[in-house]
């Protein structure tokens, strides 16, 4: 039995990763003050390559449902799935109240749409540099820049002190849309005093500065320019609606017209343009079956895929499979992005298909990061001077860059905690330094077509070793009482081995069963889990020999 | 059926790459003339993410066996994996002589010993400069260098022309063994006037020249000089025998032990060392199991795993599974590689685990490629000056980036050929314009246990269907003639649902078994094979409607 977590609330901050911190995607943490718990954020993952089948991974949310009287809201940093993506299932078991800027609310309505929620969850958008009283905290929103417009900082006012999470930011200083982040700010509450910051940590390992997101644009300048006889492909993140913008200014500089290809593109771009994040001059967009009504070296399709994601639009036109739109020679695709770290081999892929159907692929130096570099994370804690550092967002390896970083600026490592998710970190009033006063359960849920939480490490086992050998079923049917064979063994295979190679194989092993059931009988075992079990280690042991394959063996005794 | 590739002897040079243009590892190439056929290389490639328990995949060799009769020799350019690798499987086949220079040789012997096969079959060790007749061809061997020694390009002679073909290679004027590449050689045979240059076109997106081995040996002695109180773990490429002998000249300046660790690096550093390739000063190896004896910051361990490879020591290490090696936060490990593209992840994986232990990891800049950059290949291509390119080695993109480069050059896209694997490039002696005069099958075989070529698409397929959603087996008794169910139907599935949340999932799944049959029967359907299908239909989509997956479905009926 797993220990509840209904817990008694406590006269101290406590501090509760719910995930995140060791699987990227999850991010999900639990501020608690006496009666009142505060989450920010509320991400999925995707599935690690070990996974198999799994659609998403989202958080482990019981210790907030056993506490679930004390919990005032979700508060939401930014509009991306790995900050958002759990929430409609998440708000299935705890149903609270919703604090997000516009387009981030906006982008989560569509999903609670998509889930018929959109009624049942309470929803406040709140602007920038504004604040919200929840229970014993106080939650303010500060602005930052990132690769999705309407990012945010949380300042959260407790009674032990202020904690800074800085959710996932860059310092932009030229942003195409809106301000650059709030520097003063961050600056004004670390001179109030700041007990702890817990600063995204994605790109710490980088030295230096990331670069302007308004740098990418006079990029697209140069490529449009020397292209002028090439229709251009160019492939982003949906949700870099900043991007999508510049592509659109380029192109209207240019005369060229725009087709949007791929779901999350259309939709987000529909959501920015709605509340007005994104502007499109008139007669640019255009539907995808008008582009034959333009000459090739006139258009723009800005698509989805750049990750060389299999179903995704670009997949689909670089395999020649996309209804409406075939590559030619004579076509310029452009990846606004960089791989996400496990997609490298599947860019790849993509890449080497459009190559071979003789277009140009420009791939490198067409993309920003969203994540603040080294220098940016020094600027920040520059600002903020905490007392305590909690490096979060990125891979361990991120974070311990991170806690690298604070300690070249003089904390000691008394200062700097890394905490792993599940990790009840308590921070008395007085500001003495934080304990780890106990772990909640916290893996990740798995969730696989309708199923959450149905799919465990053993059914994950089961199909990995699926995936390796196959399956090999024994069918057999016995008499009741007499356990005389009836009919059978029969033997059925699946991604064994090809079946017209497996013919001689598959005559033997029928062999070696039969005389395992002679031999079985003629010491009288009758138990049928021991026939069983000894038609498996039997079976299991000749067909390593043969082929050195370990397919799963399942037998199967129908009783008549 | 397939075309048989037997051959009637044509009078004009035929070049068949038989794998390797599409499929990075696969490579060897067929170069004929009338009576005679020489083969280059005979690599294996590791299997894509797709090819499910598939453990290597190695060329059809079909063509080769076809016509073995004409086959004069094997001819391999170095003793990396992708270009030696299949040799066991395929000389199985194709018992033909090998030609190598001393190392590559010696790599291929270990081999052919591994596979019981050393007496079998005929080989001669050659020198740089030193050529071969085969038939109607002569084969010269260029030094070059490359990220493992003795590497060699090919001059292959034939009455048609000469054709240059570089092996992976690089240019390095300042190599760690042996001399650098033979520039001047490539300059006079280009002076003879070569008819075509097939040239590694791995780095060929990559500005600049590739940097000397050397620098590294600059680098790790500013590691060493930085790192004077920590153990070093260095894990490199096994067959890097310069960087393992920088590693040891290095320790030995720093006064430490170093101690090897993996399979793989063990044999090559014995291979080098008996060989004359590595020179090793007397007491300074150590047996991992003395290390205690030393302070750790006296020992240097040199180890596999530098790709993150699960059972390679480096990451048994990572996950504090090792047996002799502990990672304490004093060690400092340093990644003397950059991840081979797929395998970055399994990186990411061991370096985050080796921070959790609180270990320092070094990854940047400590590796130096073996291919040749961009200046390079316009370096070869203006020494050799061939009448026509066609690039080989790398992916296709990169095969892409080199025909940009030979247009740069001045080449039209008459001059510039790209092959696929299985083309048959014909050449006429008068040298006009190569053309694809056929096609041979050129699939990649499968190597899954002991099997070759029994696992197909067919059973890669059911693989990937087992491994998304499991398995669910339906298992029936029946009574021969009248098809009375005597017992079942029963459900047993594995790698689909967690057991417990399934229970009642498995009995509405039987009652809708049961209806099944009795519908089956009230309209007299005998055919056991329909009986079988409506089974797996109605299965099916019960279960697609109540969880949205699709296990495989296997009915298995039982004559009683």
């Amino acid at each position: 039995m797993r220990k509840s977590n209904k817990e008694q609330p406590h006269s101290k901050l406590r501090i509760i990763p719910l995930g995140g911190l060791e699987q990227i995607g999850l991010n999900i943490t639990a501020f608690e003050y006496e009666n009142s718990i505060v989450v920010v954020d509320c991400g999925l993952a995707f599935p690690e390559d070990d996974m198999l089948g799994v659609d998403l991974c989202i958080p482990d949310v019981s210790y907030l449902e056993e506490n679930i009287a004390r919990v005032k809201g979700f508060v939401i940093t930014h509009g991306h799935e790995d900050h958002i993506g759990a929430l409609p299932y998440v708000l299935q078991k705890v149903n609270a109240p919703l604090y997000a800027t516009k387009l981030t609310m906006a982008l989560i309505d569509k999903k609670l749409e998509e889930h018929n929620m959109q009624n049942r969850i309470k929803r406040k958008v709140i602007a920038h540099g504004q604040s919200i009283n929840l229970g014993q905290f106080r939650i303010e929103f500060i602005k930052t820049n990132h690769s999705i417009v309407d990012a945010a900082a949380l300042a959260i006012y407790s009674p032990a002190g202020i904690v800074v999470h800085t959710g996932d930011f860059k310092v932009d200083y030229t942003p195409v849309y809106g301000d650059a982040i709030d520097l003063q700010r961050f600056g004004e509450i670390g001179k109030k005093g700041v007990l702890a910051l817990m600063c995204d940590s994605t790109n710490a390992e980088r030295e230096g500065f990331t670069k302007s997101e308004k740098t990418i644009g006079r990029i697209f300048d140069e490529i449009f320019g020397e292209h002028q006889d090439n229709r251009l492909i160019i492939a982003t993140f949906a949700s870099n609606v900043d991007r999508v913008q510049q592509i659109i200014n380029t192109s209207c500089k240019y005369g060229r017209k725009v087709a949007v290809e791929g779901r999350s593109m259309v939709n987000v771009i529909e959501t920015a343009a709605d509340l007005g994040y994104i502007k499109i001059p008139e007669n640019t967009l255009i539907d995808l079956n008008d582009l034959k009504n333009y000459p090739d070296e006139k258009t723009v399709i800005i698509t989805t895929g750049s990750q060389g994601e299999s179903m995704a639009a670009l997949s689909r036109m670089a395999q020649n499979i996309h209804k409406k739109v075939t590559i030619r020679p004579t076509d310029t695709i452009v990846f606004s992005s960089t791989p996400i770290p496990g997609n490298e081999k599947a860019v790849d892929k993509v890449i080497n298909e459009l190559e071979s159907n003789g277009a140009e692929v420009i791939f490198q130096d067409v993309h920003v990061s969203g994540h603040a570099c080294r220098e940016e994370i020094k600027l920040i804690y520059s600002l903020v001077k905490p007392k305590y550092a909690f490096p979060i967002h990125g891979e361990i390896r991120h974070r311990h860059a991170q806690a690298r970083i604070a300690k070249e600026l003089g904390y000691d490592t008394e200062h700097i905690l890394m905490i792993n998710s599940g990790d009840v970190l308590e921070i008395s009033d007085d500001a003495s330094k934080p304990v780890i006063a106990g772990r909640i359960h916290t893996d990740s849920v798995y969730v696989d077509g309708l199923g959450v939480g149905d799919v465990g490490s053993v059914v994950l086992r089961d199909r990995q070793r699926l995936s390796e050998d196959g399956v090999v079923v024994i069918a057999l049917s016995m008499e009741r009482g007499t356990n005389q064979v009836l009919s059978g063994p029969e033997i059925i295979s699946r991604g064994f081995v090809y079946v017209k190679e497996a013919d001689e194989l598959m005559d033997d092993a029928t062999e070696v069963l039969e005389r395992t059931i002679e031999e079985l009988q003629g010491r009288n075992v009758n138990d049928w889990g021991k026939i069983r079990q000894a038609l498996r280690e039997n079976l299991s042991s000749y067909i390593w020999q043969r082929t050195k394959r370990r397919p799963m063996i399942l037998p199967v005794i129908m009783e008549v």
